[in-house]
This record gives C-alpha cells, structure tokens and sequence, in this order.
C-alpha cells in the first residue's frame, strides 16, 4: 500500500503541473472553463444540451466529452451544435477520469473555434475525478436524487472542493424517500461556500438559474484577470 | 502516460496475487464469495438487506462493506442481522475500490461466523472495480434503470466479466425514457453467458429469482471444488 501511494503522488504532481500549463493556456485564451463532474447517468450530457439551448447566439461554448467507450454523448452535444472535442479513455487502460494532458490535446481541437465557454463533461464516476486538476475556472458536481439521499455524505471528496453542487431528477423526487433538507445541510456541512442548485430538465426556470450562474462566474473571473 | 500504465501493472501484479491467496482461503473454508458491484445509489445496499430476510434461518450470510466514508450501509445491514466487516477507503487515500489484501483483512473479522456466502459491497463506482480480482465466485454488476438506457455500452468493462448483471428500479420505468430491449442486447453482445435479472425492490419475486440464483451458483461452486 505504502507503493501504491507513493506511485499516487506522482502522477498527482505531474498531473498538476500540467494543470498549471492548461490554466495559463485558458487565461491566454479568454476561456472559462467547467469541470462537470457526476455519477454516471445524473444527467450530464442533458445539462449540457440545454446549455447549448440557452447560450445559442449568445455565447461561443464548446464542449470536451469524457467517455471510457462510444461516441454517443459526442453525439448528442454535436447535434445540439455546439463544437466538441471526444476523449475515449479506452484506449488509456479505460482511465477512471479525465487528465491535464488528455485535455490539452482535446483543446486543441476545439481551440479554433474561439470558445468563450468550455464545459468538460468528466467520466461518470463519482469518485477519481475530484482528485484530478484539470486547470479548470470552476468545479460543478453533480448527482441525482434518484441515487439516495446519502451519497453526499458516503462521497466527500467529490464535494468538498466543488464550487457549485447540482441536485437533478428532482421532479420525481415524490416516488423515492429522499430528505431534501439533510442533503442540503451535508452539502454545506462539507463546503459551507457552494452553490446548490436542484434542478429537473423538465423544468426551464430550474435550468436557466445554472446558466445564468455560469455567465456571472465568467464575467467575475475575468474581471479578476484584468486585475492580475 | 508509459510511466501510469508500468505502474498500474505492479499494482494489478500484486492484487492478483493477493486475490489468489484468498481464493485458497475461501476454498478452504467453504464459503462462496459474491463481488457486488455498481454506480452509487444502483440499490447494492438494499438488495443485501433484502437477501438477508430470504436466507435467515437457511443460509449463514455475511458481508464486506465498502465505503469511501461512512458506517451508514454497514449499519443498515447489521440492523438487518448479518454479521458485517467494514472496510472505509477514506483511510487508504480515498480509494475507489477494494483491493484483495483489504479484503482479506475484513474476512479476518467475520470468519468466526463461519459464514456459507460472503456478499461484498464493492465501493460505488462503475469502472475502477473491474479491474480488481478479489478472488471471488463470482461477480455481479448492478446499474438502475434511472441513470439511462446507454450506461452498458458505456461502462463495458464492467459487465464483459460479470456472470450476473442486475437492472435495477424497474419499478419506475415508465417515468424514463428506457429501452429494456436494447439494453438486454448490448449486455448479451458484450458478455453472451451472462444472466440478467430486472428487479425492483418492491417487486418480492423478481428478488427471489436473484436469491435462488446465487444459491444454485453456491452448491454448482462447491460441486466442482469436491471434484478438483
């Protein structure tokens, strides 16, 4: 075990050295960049299509897609017709998530399209993601109500670090024993500064507080820029 | 990335190794091993419970809880009175999956109940625990139909070496937009000799399907070990 974790910390410092190159690349650029990161099935890829909705003619976004095997989220955010730049970890021994490395080179795809903003849609894994710095502006994590109302408190890392947390499926909260509250308490118990956001795809209102979230942190972050 | 792969091959090396040692050790006691694996919030937990009531007074259970963080699963079974060894990967870095060695450890601890089958609750994640043999008889993945119908296709490496593939939440498919058909193909395209069973805990026999099925696996198993 003392191997293994020794093995850890290295891969953990390389990644972050090349987080550090992705964050600087990105301010170059102007580009806000999101690490989306969630259970599988929580309703990534669906948030990201009613993004592109929302920021349509108003904001260039364009989108990395995480997937271990298939194209099929890439797919959709095609459609949508948002740029997007697929990264199968497959062919890296089916990686559990996303690197610095492997998103330098999926920016550089997407790059000459100039985007404002960038959402990295992170493998479906609730846990290896949160460990791993992407040179991202912000951190979303993302769950839905179906998986119990206990999963904040049995998965920490993945929320302790995030600057905006989004509850999903909460339309059909009714057909599960859920307990909002304490969901909500626990969140802010682990990371009393993050945003809650608890959203339905069904529901437009709950959707546009998220994107409208997204345009504010851009416009601070870059005024920070401006002052750095 | 060479330097990643070079060192998850000694931790592979080293894990197999282990899962051989405990292959002997469970031979030897005579008690069949279950890897339960699946997304968070897929229902593991609970379907343990419910195994329990079906096998009291017939079968001596036992189980291996995984959990980043936590004692909430592993009191819930012991409420449901079943001997219960605890296993909380936030000691071991936040690991995002057991290992044979841990497990061997937890076994330490219930072998005094001289249990006939030990249920493992694998950590919730639907990649990393794949690729750890923990010496088991068998493996069993588990997905809800809440996270969406592409989730096999997806995640393959969970379910090209699972003997049993469990759709969970069947109960509340008309609430989602799921093709059971498809899923059922893409299961049997990546893994032909898998059983699939659809449940829902509210459904008592769909349940008793899956209980008879690991029974009837148990006494095969030992079959074949009085033959070797």
């Amino acid at each position: 075990m003392i191997k293994k974790i020794r093995l850890s910390a290295d891969i953990f410092r390389d990644n972050d050295r090349e987080a550090g190159k992705n964050r600087r690349l990105f301010k170059k650029a102007g580009v806000f960049v999101v690490n989306l990161m969630g259970s599988p099935g929580c309703g990534k890829t669906t948030l990201i299509e009613n993004l592109a909705k929302n920021y349509k003619g108003k904001i260039r976004l364009a989108v990395i897609e995480g997937d271990i095997a298939t194209g099929k989220d890439a797919q959709r955010i095609a459609k949508a017709g948002v740029p997007v730049s697929l990264l199968n970890t497959d062919q890296v021994g089916n990686a559990c998530h996303l690197s610095s490395k492997m998103i330098r080179k999926a920016y550089e795809k997407i790059r000459n399209t100039k985007p404002e903003i960038i959402i990295i849609e992170n493998i479906g894994n609730l846990i290896c993601p949160a460990d791993f710095d992407l040179g991202e502006n912000l951190r979303v994590s993302m769950v839905s109500i179906t998986e119990g109302d206990d999963k904040v408190s049995k998965y920490p890392p993945m929320f302790v670090n995030a600057e905006a947390v989004i509850l999903s499926k909460i339309d059909i909260i009714k057909h599960f024993k859920y307990n909002l509250k304490f969901v909500r308490k626990e969140i802010k118990r682990l990371n009393p500064n993050a945003e809650i956001f608890e959203i339905s795809l069904k529901n437009k209102h709950s959707l546009k507080f998220f994107s409208d979230f997204l345009i504010n942190k851009r416009t601070t972050t870059n005024t920070i820029y401006r002052l750095t």
